[in-house]
């Protein structure tokens, strides 16, 4: 491994390895993390990358310190990620919170595997997929990626970054074990300054400042501590000097801007992938490492001349409602493939509004699903 | 208050005593918490109760400990609660995983507040309960209760310790701050042994017991530590014997069964209660605090010969998604007031199917609704 | 065991229990620990009788805590004590420098067990004198007590708190696990007011009042957190206000005073007693379960006309330098049977400067001498 | 900073990061630590050099676990290191124990500021000497080095893992603030594989080992975790395979030999340097930074010609015994200057046996004596 800043090459890593590259290219600089199966090997690469480039990597007693970590280092103005795996992930559930009420930029990654509780730690699962929307407590919205390929795992990580940074908001990747394990070819691409973004800065004087104040697009510039802005931060309400303000109307503006700087920006923020989806009488929609399996499903039932389509939602959190909505009216069914007993189909179900089926393949996990499972729903669902 | 065991009379009591009344009454004997507004009466009542009767109240360092001790006394056969608000809960959502999968009876209280992070300490919130449902890792099935006043408070927390011991499951009562501090006549029903469920025992030898091995209705018989009966308990998966079985198999044999002894019973643990549902055009579905507010709105409604009749909500999860289907032919619309950005009406729009509208009307916290906004959105609707 | 708050009864009791009991008629009303053998039965009693009284006991994560919390509790006017055993107590030692620098009183209970480390944990030992004298950093003074039976337990632990509020100072009972746990007779004395000892109370107005400045026997009054006294409480070097100063002239100060209050009133403070020192020519010179051994021995050796004394150190720190000073000159050998490779023994022999041979009779732990072994050294050293 | 593994050199360094270059060279490459002022540049330094040279440094939650985690990375064969000053030192008291009955080789360093608690976290003292000694619970003995400049603190600590690997036992340094922080010329001097001592190995063949049988200088030969020897290591009273033994004759076998093993060979560990003692009529005794002071007190009396000299304790303890008993008989004084209230003193007054007169000439800390305060003592003593 060159000592060098950047990266950029083809390689043949694991996700995991993908991963850490992508953060390093994305600007990352301070890793926190405790080590947990099928995570580990993110934080094993930080901690050799980190301290090359300048960079820091900590060890932490725990994902709850590991979690604050990240969120000090990025008010530093460090670009800052932690990753883990489903009981460290809960662990995080308190203090992501303070991230998103503090507007935090920060990754977190979350290489699944099966539960719940300790489950089976070395083998597969998607059951954090609602967690990941709903795991805090409090009203708040969120961003969440889901890559399917090691490759995605690296460009996905990238833009995690750049999301977080533009809408200082904590975004999350739903990654799993398979795809964290997995090694592909990558090719880790070469990123120019203008592929990044950083947050937004304050462009008044010091005196000006208001350091939750937003902008147009709902996100307030953020000042750097150390920079000569003062700014008052805390997980109570508070206006937008920082403070607290412990009223129904101050929690009614600033919970609501939280949420809606991420709604109201979505079509920025979602993105999916289709295959064969302009004539497809059913679509497989699916994410994650069952994106690969449900191609082989496809492609089976297009040897067979059954129309179907795939729907890749890479882009977890916010949910594609709207695409979802539209495509329902013009097929028979949604196939929603996922390890675990039915999460994301839930939110399809409510997006087709009635409009066509959404038929779940669930799997408890330990293993990705028999593509031919899949194919049996298909095929069923268009004779 | 009478040094006795049981304790019946009305009287004048706020929510958070009425619960800890309704779990002594259940022949809860053992609460472990750590303090936090608005849930720290609960505790305090208990600490001053439990001594009385020969019960153990103990104050953890933190909630992870105090979730974590409630599931030890659990195992040595005492029913067992604690209670807590949002970030506490949030701390608790790890091991509730570990409860869910060792299948353990006990009760966990969450008198929300306004979040997210600390939000507004003091003052009311709805925002944690898809955090109810979704906030551990790994895929699971749960039992959440919602009361609308002190007296349903001390009843569901009843009803709570039941289903928590009839289904071996942990069971989460989702109160608020203004149900939990509103002071009310309570009738401290007296509770007959016929009124109790407790846990179901091995009727076989200790040489043929095995721990995890289901009865029909899917709950196996669970020994109590120290009966003789042998069993190896473990959060990862595990086989009927408890022990740990690292496959996809044994994942889906437990964890499916995990799930389906909610889903499968589901028709005997839901609870709702409905004003006038037969005639309505339109449907306001509430629960907690918010279903006092809905019932003035419809009161208003009815007033001008409105048609609208009330849903409440008494079990959130499983959700009562045959109901509401049901309820969804005939009406123009759902009305869903909650006090948060919209959690269960994302349920209630998904089993309405397409068939009718899902209006949501948001609180983001602090206070609740004014009942002339669920009147207006009922008005626009029905005209 | 009567409702009552004191407890005057002939009792057969263990050591432990009467630790408990002296506790409470001392007006002991906190108590904070965590269970480690052979202790665990002064936190259970305390468990069981101080909700009897009003009192509270608090089961805490760990020493750490305990030692904290007891400190709280003193500053808030309630008489607080510990009770732990070797690997609980090096816990205690960074927050026992805490209680010292802010003169907070408050008792702590060491039932001493075999070590180093996990040692020997249900057996005996001696081997924490030293550290209960230097086991903190930093330079201080304490008072440390140390009896050789239940009565002496019941009877020191009241003297432990009556020195431990006239002079502002944590104090330390350095009991054993046989003393701990041998039962026998223990008079329960009846405890009248004026047995008791409370910390010194500000005799001017707030206004006036500086928590940190001494009266004349170098002890400043102490307000009571509630009682309107404002004071600043902090482990720096403060002044007299209570402040930071952060100059050698302000340690001097401060650190001075708090080892010299002890050191000027030590003739009031220190304790022993003697047996057949009149005509003595060696002295058994023993603390704690080995008095008890070493009464035999002597008696044995009397019975052959050994003229054998006994010097029992109730104080052991500050430590009885005149009285062994002063025998030292008379005598043929001073004799220091201990549990331990030699501790007390070195302070026995610094103080005999030369004037007499100082003899170890050092036992590893996990019992009790034999009286023989010390009999054959008093028999050696007279001949 | 050449990024080489070995540095030799003239530096103008600190006695901190001398102290790490010595760590270095005597092949310490494994550092875990929590910052505390004055200690932090050796974690700093250590977090510099380490990654450099293929070590592993490892920022900890708290010193609690920074001394579990040296404890660790030495049974599996890597020498290991922690820094701290008091309270921090506090912290580790329980498990130095543990490092003692394990038999574990590791470096600690305690850069010595002014307490008791808080005290004066910048400014220097020599308060913690006798708690180096005795701060764990337990009896034992251990090895303590105390250096008087940045150069004999590169120096020492070389030494100071030679001993640990030699006796396996944890060895301290207590340096203290001046020293740390005066930056002065330091020979880094270039050390050769026979500089450094390594731990005894095994001779026998894995099946005949036993971890805790000692050879004839009772230190038992150490496998590496992972060589194939199978070993138990408890902190538990054990025998020589290492099985927790609760007996009081295995206690006195082991708990014997620990402390043995330092007491029989501590002509080789005891070092001292001596000035001006041949016709010394008065000794001052120094150690640390006080040395320097003493120095030049000694300077100031032989230029007035008082036949005055210096021993300077290099090795604390085991404790200089013999020397300083053999020189207590042909002078008028020992004069001790100590930054604390007296502790070394009291040792030499031990040792003197009342040859001789030991003169304290304490100070409180946050600042050197003056060296006229000792020229003075030794004037008065010597008219």
């Amino acid at each position: 491994m060159p000592n060098k800043e950047q990266n950029s090459d083809i390689q043949f890593i694991n996700g995991d390895i993908a991963c850490a590259e992508g953060a390093i290219n994305a600007g990352c600089r301070f890793f926190a993390g405790y080590p947990i199966t099928p995570a580990t090997e993110i934080a094993e690469r930080m901690a050799f990358r980190l301290p090359q480039i300048g960079g820091i990597y900590i060890q932490m007693e725990d994902e709850i310190a590991s979690m604050n970590a990240i969120l000090g280092a990025s008010w530093a103005g460090i670009k800052s990620m932690t990753a883990t795996s489903g009981p460290g992930f809960s662990l995080m559930m308190e203090n992501l919170g303070l991230g998103i009420m503090l507007e935090t930029p920060c990754v977190l990654v979350n290489i699944q595997r099966a539960g719940p509780s300790t489950g089976l730690p070395t083998m597969v699962g998607q059951g954090d997929m609602m967690q990941s929307r709903w795991g805090s407590h409090g009203c708040y919205e969120i961003i969440v990626l889901s890559p399917s390929s090691p490759q995605e795992l690296y460009d996905l990580t990238i833009t995690a970054f750049n999301l977080s940074e533009k809408y200082r908001v904590p975004v999350i990747i739903m990654s799993d074990e398979v795809v964290g394990h997995m090694s592909e070819k990558v090719f880790i691409r070469p990123i120019n300054a203008d592929d990044l973004i950083s947050r937004p800065k304050p462009r008044v004087k010091p005196d000006k400042y208001q350091p939750f104040r937003a902008d147009n697009n709902l996100v307030p510039p953020m000042a750097i501590a150390g920079d000569g802005y003062g700014f008052h931060a805390t997980g109570l309400t508070h206006d937008e000097r920082g403070y607290p303000a412990m009223t129904a109307t101050a929690q009614d503006q600033l919970v609501r801007r939280l949420s809606d700087k991420i709604r109201m920006n979505q079509n920025d923020i979602i993105q999916y992938r289709e295959f064969f989806i302009d004539d497809a009488e059913i679509i497989v929609c699916a994410y994650g490492i069952t994106t690969r399996i449900a191609q082989m499903a496809v492609k089976i039932a297009r040897d067979k001349k059954i129309r179907a389509g795939l729907l890749q939602l890479q882009t977890i959190w916010p949910f594609a409602e709207e695409r979802i909505r539209k495509l329902s009216s013009n097929i028979k069914a949604f196939i929603v493939p996922e390890i675990n007993y039915g999460q994301i189909a839930l939110e399809v179900e409510r997006c087709a509004s009635g409009n066509t089926e959404t038929v779940l393949i669930p799997h408890m996990g330990g293993s990705v699903h028999n593509p031919e499972v899949i194919f049996k729903a298909i095929r069923e669902k268009t004779q």
